[in-house]
């Protein structure tokens, strides 16, 4: 009883502006920066898989803040409970809702913030489009709505692994303009979690994290490009024209904070290719046809061919900067403006389980969708 | 009555694979490269909007095959008849339905693609999809498919223009290494429509209709990206979280034949930036809250801020060309394979009205959604 | 070619209007009263199913005007034509298109209507939603609408059959006053099928075809029920929460036009029992868990129980009546009015099909909502 | 800190189950009868809206259990807690996150419930859909999780009452085979909530209270009807075909647990009239245009007229009872079994605010709806 008082009063900002992702594995987020609390709901989950918060939890480490030398310093132990739809360690086939707690969200001085529009951040858009906006921190549009993602992708990972063995490894590829050079057959997670840049060049690793520290120092920021790819996708997945496999792909990955620009396969560096050279030869391999170049990155009029799906997502530089720029209040008054507190000097590093985690609730929606429709009749 | 007898029989393998986009402004698209005609059916569409099939058809006429000497040769009037949802030249608010007589398409013989898989065509993904397929000819996967996508994007276009006079200008920002430099706040449609190649730079487009040239006789294929612009987008479209307008901007222009990679504002390069570089400072325009740069390419937290949205959308060279190739047929036999008949030795000049109307199908229909929403309260 | 020109004037007010209903087996339909064509669009139908012009035109008989001497006396032969999404006989996985022409929608002078509000039609409130209307002709409030979800459902029902053995019988069970006893257990399409009332009650029937006659020459109609049982749907279909089968079912009787009232199972006459009389006592016939009454109408919690699925839909005395009556006219002049032409003195012959049609919409949709959650994983 | 330990122990069965119904004023519940606490998320709720917590109690009393003698003794007081989406008194135009605590979830020995099918619940039919179940209780199948459908149809009725001054007021027109006479054209809320059995009819109230005692000591229990009036709805409201306003109004309230029948106007009575009997004629009132009758219920074609919109819901009796039944377990073994605890002996006083909330809700889904598309150009 009295548990329940205390939850009134802590629960007072929890919960903000779900909206919802997928046909049929559909996830909605909710929560904010500097709320309470953030997670997700689950619906359409299939039942009976094996669901333990450590599946969960292993990928939002990887997501956490705080958990390096180059990211925020903001603490969080992120630390996810399922509070629904699992029973003695099982999937119900009802919706699951997982939660994390925010432990860190300092009530520093908001009131500086309340009229004013940061650089690059959606404070404006917000405003403008609502009329209305509750200014005590990036609310919704903070990278701290992506827990519940990741929190969805890890259940999504675990699916796919189970029915397809599917991997899907992601890592970072550039960081301005240090580029890594890695191979999509080979890469592991372990690979990838050698480093703290995320990086499995560790030539190129070892560079980025020196910049990352420079350019901190300098309160300053920078961008990068994630590269994902997904092996052992079966060919099939994707609907015809609207729906095609790249298109909801680039939907997913361009709809996380930062993300600018999205390719897959070759991507733009294939329109400098000749048809003959960028067309991928099909042939025999013992009975699986296979392609002998992957430049269609693996899905092909919308549909996946069984080759690697491979991918890049550009994000830009972190919009919190400690360095003074130039802004205006929300009466149009000019002013400098700069930025106080913890913050990523490179989102990167923490953005790679991110993707990981909407490309892999792409392929289970489109997965349970080519089921509803292709394997109902036997 | 003699004239519905001919109805069945001319229309005998029409209306193929309609899917749908759209959350307000709905569209569905139908017919098939080889069927007896293609088309639309939009639903949602504001009522009283006066439309023309004039409207349509300037449009199409930029999409048409045959329209100069650098594109396939197929020759197609692609006339557009408004079948149902208007009256007395007004919309009725009930669904818009287009249609397209498909005049050229020749019954070659289609039984030499039978059994065969084509490089980096769909033929191969289908039929693992589905366990069956209509091998005559490319069906839903051509880009024929897209008239529909294009006369429904010529209505948006008319009410954004009417609502908020928006303008969308779609040019080619390059063909493989040939980059045109182009004003994106003062481009216009005519600068486009000036020259085959519809791209504004005029030295650069006398290059790549010599380069397409060369290569078609090659028997070859050459790719590129198209740039878009929208100027006096209203801010505060789009949505938090999933339904950015990136995202959905993303998804539309993503889901287009031959589209392999997308960005917005600043997109890829801007990962080479500074954050104090890269962030746009807000500023007083006598009244009006601006920003000094536009590397956010017009939005911010996925709502636009007012600013002209700039993208980027990169086509892979047209996969049907004359050099023989090695691939598969359906049985796994290996053969070699060489194209016939006609096609685009470069998709990227008929791509653009392609690409303006996605965009402005997601505008139209985010204006609605914002509509909605967030005018209903005075 | 000659070909291309006719089919564009006699297409020229084809295609009115679609919607869609359904989540993974969506159907749209379009067309009107009396325009030249009317049909639908299926889309997510399962590939590699056997579907053939007979099946649907045996549902389309039964729905047709013109069918008997009590229906209204419009001539139709609605020959089905399936344009797209099927080869060589089977479904191809992607959207299906059936058209079917108007032969016999008379040019009569509609001008008497063109200002006129008909009592208890939609004529004033389209006009007052849009602002704008159509009125030549009833349009898409026309019960000739149903030609498209009559034929989505043959195809639905041949599915049902295929995978689950699933029978769907429909039958007017009262007319007016005259109320048929049918036993639900044992009914067959060809009891219902064996006169024009589509009363397998022949007693009753005979009684029900009276009826109709003596009022149609009064220039007045008639009203009634129409009762439905689906035996063999196997249990766990349905939605917990707000797409309970019964809501989903609800919702698709009562999209039909001139549909009043839906119930399931004990309906309005449940409310007359108490708990202990109405609860279905569960027992175990030879390992399978069956109820002892059926109450429920085959539905518990939402969910397929195993037991017959019995509902009731409720339609209203056709609106179009000879006897005059009053009205005013769209500048709110009072007049009197008269009907004229073909109608139907009662619908409920022909509503049978319509709403077995809707029933085996839903059903395949939720099979195939089951389907892809929870027959995914092994 | 200490406060976020505390959240986790006492969320632990909490947010179980949600689904999603609406289009544009989306609403998703959560929660069930035996966990922590029950709630919903509304997303697209216009911003600048005045809501406080009491706008919500005052529906959440009507429907909360323990309100008078012949409800079920369950105490719970059910405070609601807007958790986000208001911002100092106002909605934000983001998801309104609405909590109620379960207080007395009483931890009684639910292994007898564990292998068990209790006649007409739930049961049975989620055991066999998802092959696993939790059985702690109801779970999503019981009213409780109707907490947040009513607060989300408080909202709804504010705001139409702002925008439209719509009234909505329900009420118990019969239980058993007691049937209240009651004028749609001036009931009020207070009318209503004069007497515990919410029947607006004194005497039949009286012995409408009466008889729910008797039945609830013979250890049995009762149904009966709904009837509700909607008064200033403006014409308009509705789309044809298939999302018609009697669609959605019978699909949003045959998904209310134990609801069995619906019916608009005449409903199933309206079959025994003639079409001249049934029709309501049109006149000029004043230069508003009427109906002289309301058959139609307010909805004619899908489209509201702006007469009062009238419909009917048929609620079962409670399934729980406390009279010996025979039922089988979960391996098919028949037994005796008889409910114990505290239950409704008629859910009807309860019904009446849970279905005028789904009336509200479906109401502005369609006002957003239409404004979105016929309020766009001016």
């Amino acid at each position: 009883m009295s548990g329940s008082i205390i939850y009134l009063i802590i629960n007072n900002r929890r919960f903000k502006l779900p909206n919802t992702f997928g046909k049929l594995y559909k996830i909605t987020t909710w929560g904010e920066s500097h709320g309470d609390a953030v997670g997700v709901t689950i619906d359409g989950c299939p039942p009976g898989i094996n669901i333990t918060n450590e599946d969960i939890q292993f990928e939002l480490n990887r997501r956490k803040p705080g958990q390096s030398e180059i990211t925020t310093q903001r603490k969080e132990s992120d630390l996810a409970e399922i509070l629904s739809g699992t029973f003695e360690g099982k999937t119900l086939g009802s919706p699951i809702h997982i939660s994390v707690i925010n432990n860190d969200a300092k009530s520093k001085d908001y009131d500086s913030l309340k009229d004013l529009y940061r650089p690059s951040h959606a404070d404006y858009t917000y405003d403008i489009k609502y009329g209305i906006r509750n200014w005590k921190g990036g609310g919704r549009a903070s990278a701290r709505e992506t827990i519940g993602r990741v929190a969805a992708g890890a259940i999504a990972k675990k699916i796919l692994k189970q029915k397809f063995d599917i991997d899907i490894v992601g890592y970072v590829k550039s960081i301005q303009n240090l580029t890594a050079t890695v191979d999509t057959d080979t890469v592991t997670i372990s690979d990838v979690e050698q480093n703290i840049a995320r990086c499995p060049d560790i030539n190129i690793a070892n560079k980025m994290i020196d910049k990352i520290k420079e350019v901190r120092k300098n309160g300053d920021s920078l961008g990068g490009v994630v590269e994902l790819v997904c092996r052992n996708v079966p060919p099939g997945l994707g609907e015809p024209v609207f729906d095609k496999l790249e298109a909801d792909l680039g939907k997913a990955v361009l709809s996380l904070p930062a993300c600018k620009g999205f390719e897959v396969g070759s991507g733009f560096s294939g329109t400098l290719m000749l048809g003959s050279e960028h067309n991928d030869e099909f042939y025999n391999d013992s009975g699986t046809i296979r392609t002998k170049t992957n430049n269609s990155g693996g899905i092909q009029g919308g549909i996946s061919n069984g080759e690697n799906i491979i991918l890049k997502a550009a994000f830009k530089p972190t919009g919190t900067i400690i360095k003074q720029q130039n802004t205006v209040t929300n009466t149009g008054q000019e002013i400098e403006f700069g930025g106080r507190g913890r913050h990523d000097p490179c989102v990167l590093p923490r953005a790679v389980p991110m993707v990981e985690s909407m490309v892999a609730i792409v392929l289970i929606d489109h997965a349970l969708r080519h089921n509803a429709q292709n394997n109902f009749i036997d």
